[in-house]
């Protein structure tokens, strides 16, 4: 199957980029960045075992840059500390402090590999520089030096680089908000100009729903950055949002994959993963590429109220304001000409969400308000649906035939949701990857 | 009583120095270093207890730094994650992965310091630069640049400095061997031309010899580096032999204090501790300051040499080449004409010091080799006894009265040491420590 050469594909994503600087040889061996998220580096046993695996990279024939997480539970423990001390800390000092976890993974593996026989160092944030704003403890990625890693590189030294960090225009520590590894990962991917960065985490690849409801859920070979942003936002936590997006803009190709199996290196013509790509890479697109499903919605009502213009900047102005996310949005007008508003939010929102709405109860003047978040995101992604028409309708008779009532409906270029009651969560999950034609043979 | 002003005696002290980059206009409030180790820093409450302490410093008008050790138990853990990994681990990794220990107190006691309303923040190596050599794991520190701590001093922030850490030329991050955030402190109370140097420890301070064994020992309020450094090397483990060496030739004045008592912050008119200063600001010097004990000694014999010229470098040569270090001599030589040297090194290279003989014993040509690690080195150090005969013979009567048997002795300008049996330890300084006048009224 034909594939755009990643160098020109990369050029492309790179126009309206941050700097990223870096050498601009022409390359014959292929250059992979491998990421190891915090349960592949748990203890010294997979320390050593992910030392394996970079190891058996690299006597493929490959570049190997590493990018680590804490160990698990490090990070907690750490955060733990900053908050017992002041659960309003210094962001600065927050970002020092549980900076430390990616930097002993580093220095450790890069001992593990050192064992092995290979030439590796440890790379901290501020010594490559991997250069951030100020915004600590979320920091942006502004630029990266790619200049002294790529060099080493060629000369045969594996770069050891803790993620998640960085160092802000002032010199101080910044760290890139949680799961900020992924996000580390893609970016010097981009910088080192790689040709893949394989995400190594705890489950084998992204899958066509979650495998613990349905038990014929399909491995995705390949699925497009657009799709699997919808599936991370909707509930698939594989990847972290931002390194996705990240990854459409770079066109940077990301290979999802189980660091705890066993087997030779990955190349292209071997990827055990799931190939995370832009969709000119995939050939025979699926009209579906997963049922995502997100438990972490409330559902908000505003009834009877008068209609006027503005009802809607009067209900989410006080929102926004509060700092809710509100994602499904419904309108509705009754014969008696009372409007119903009915949105939903994430679950950790609906206290701020009610009490910013009752402050504002003069000026929308509502009649009464009802919340429930006993109720599930159910969604369809795929890029296939912008050319078949009847995505949405087959989702709608196939919830219908199960007399599943559907309260709230969205919809994007590539995604249906539909907001339900929880207790539908697996049933309706099931019928729809049937429907869709997504169970494994 | 009349002490020499500080500021003079640090210049003279610096002339021959490394270049302590630093701010040198006049000043009026006191400027104090305060240093904390591993138990006073060994958890949430104790870190939270040294904010109050700081803050307590502060508050009586002084600028104040902040020099941290790891919390306690961390160092070894990490120590032991690197030899686990490899006993023969890359000195750099283990840097970068050691020193996160101070990284993490520094940002948490910086948090905890603007919880009690302080404006504070924390200083990694790099960040100084405290800048050091290349030699990982034990590196000496070259320079540090103080403009940028005294600037925010002066301005009323207190820096928190994160101890044991600096970094090399090539930006790579270095620590300075076990114990070395005394070394720091003292470094950076140079650089900071502090007027003392407070080490909080878990001790009140410096005692004429271990209370463990001599109920009656008395806390001394001030003693000379030269007989500190007496103490240190020979088991009054207190202060890091490095760190006294440094005051000693920067002429920072240090206070050895507990930092489990409460009580006013000190002031030069109510020092709860022991000073370490200059002879010069002690008038009324005692003939002994102290009685030490080092269990951590091994005798050899090397015996029936024939006696020949250059028999102690036939001797003392294999030893060195085996980095053995030797401490106390003794050479005799009986009527049959052949020599015997004795000599004593410490417990830990005893085996390799066996080996070494016995690899040279064509060479040596001894008829016979002996050792007795059940022995125990005495020493009794003061300046006094420069000025004052008498020291050293008060000393062997004492043993002598108790049928205690001296088996080697040694002498330097301050200090007279006695290696005997271990059995007689207590025994020995118990009655040396009365027989100098050292007992508490």
């Amino acid at each position: 199957m034909p594939r755009p050469a990643p160098q020109r594909a990369r050029r492309a994503g790179t126009a309206a980029a941050p700097n990223w600087r870096a050498l601009s040889m022409p390359r014959t061996v292929p250059r992979i960045v491998m990421k190891f998220g915090g349960t592949s580096v748990a203890d010294l046993d997979r320390i050593r075992a992910v030392a394996e695996k970079v190891h058996k990279q690299v006597a493929a024939g490959c570049e190997v840059a590493v990018v680590v997480s804490a160990m698990s539970g490090v990070t907690n423990r750490l955060v733990g500390y900053c908050q017992s001390l002041s659960p309003l800390h210094d962001a600065k000092e927050y970002d020092a402090v549980v900076a430390t976890g990616e930097q002993v993974t580093s220095g450790l593996l890069a001992i593990a590999l050192q064992t092995l026989g290979l030439e590796a160092r440890s790379w901290l944030g501020w010594q490559i520089p991997l250069r951030t704003d100020g915004a600590h403890g979320k920091a942006r990625i502004d630029s990266i030096d790619g200049e002294a890693l790529i060099t080493r590189m060629r000369a045969g030294q594996v770069p050891v680089i803790a993620g998640f960090q960085g160092v802000d225009p002032d010199g101080r520590i910044t760290t890139l908000g949680r799961g900020g590894s992924d996000t580390s990962a893609v970016a010097l991917a981009a910088a080192l100009q790689a040709d893949r960065c394989d995400i190594y985490t705890d489950v084998d690849g992204i899958y066509t729903t979650d495998p613990r409801i349905v038990a014929r859920a399909r491995k995705l070979d390949k699925i497009t950055y657009e799709e699997m942003l919808e599936l991370a936002s909707v509930g698939a936590k594989v990847l972290q949002t931002r390194s996705v997006e990240l990854a459409m803009k770079e066109r940077v190709r990301v290979q999802v994959l189980s660091s705890f199996s066993d087997g030779p290196a990955p190349s292209e013509d071997n990827l055990p993963g799931s190939l995370v790509v832009d969709e000119d890479e995939i050939v025979e697109k699926e009209l579906v590429a997963g049922i995502a499903y997100s438990r972490d919605e409330a559902k908000l009502s505003v009834r009877r109220i008068p209609d006027r213009p503005g009802i809607a900047a009067a209900i989410f102005g006080p929102l926004t304001a509060a700092n809710v996310n509100v994602d499904m949005i419904v309108q509705s007008t009754g014969a008696d000409g009372l409007t119903n508003m009915t949105f939903t939010t994430g679950k950790t929102d609906l206290a701020r969400a009610i009490q910013a709405l009752e402050a504002a109860r003069d000026v929308i003047q509502y009649g009464e308000m009802a919340t429930d978040d006993d109720v599930v995101k159910i969604s369809v992604v795929g890029v296939g649906m912008r050319s078949h028409a009847g995505v949405a309708n087959t989702m709608f008779r196939t919830l219908s035939d199960r007399n599943i009532n559907i309260q709230v409906i969205s919809t994007s270029e590539i995604k249906v949701s539909v907001l339900i009651a929880a207790e539908y969560t697996e049933l309706a999950v099931r019928a729809l990857h049937t429907a869709y034609g997504l169970d494994a043979a």
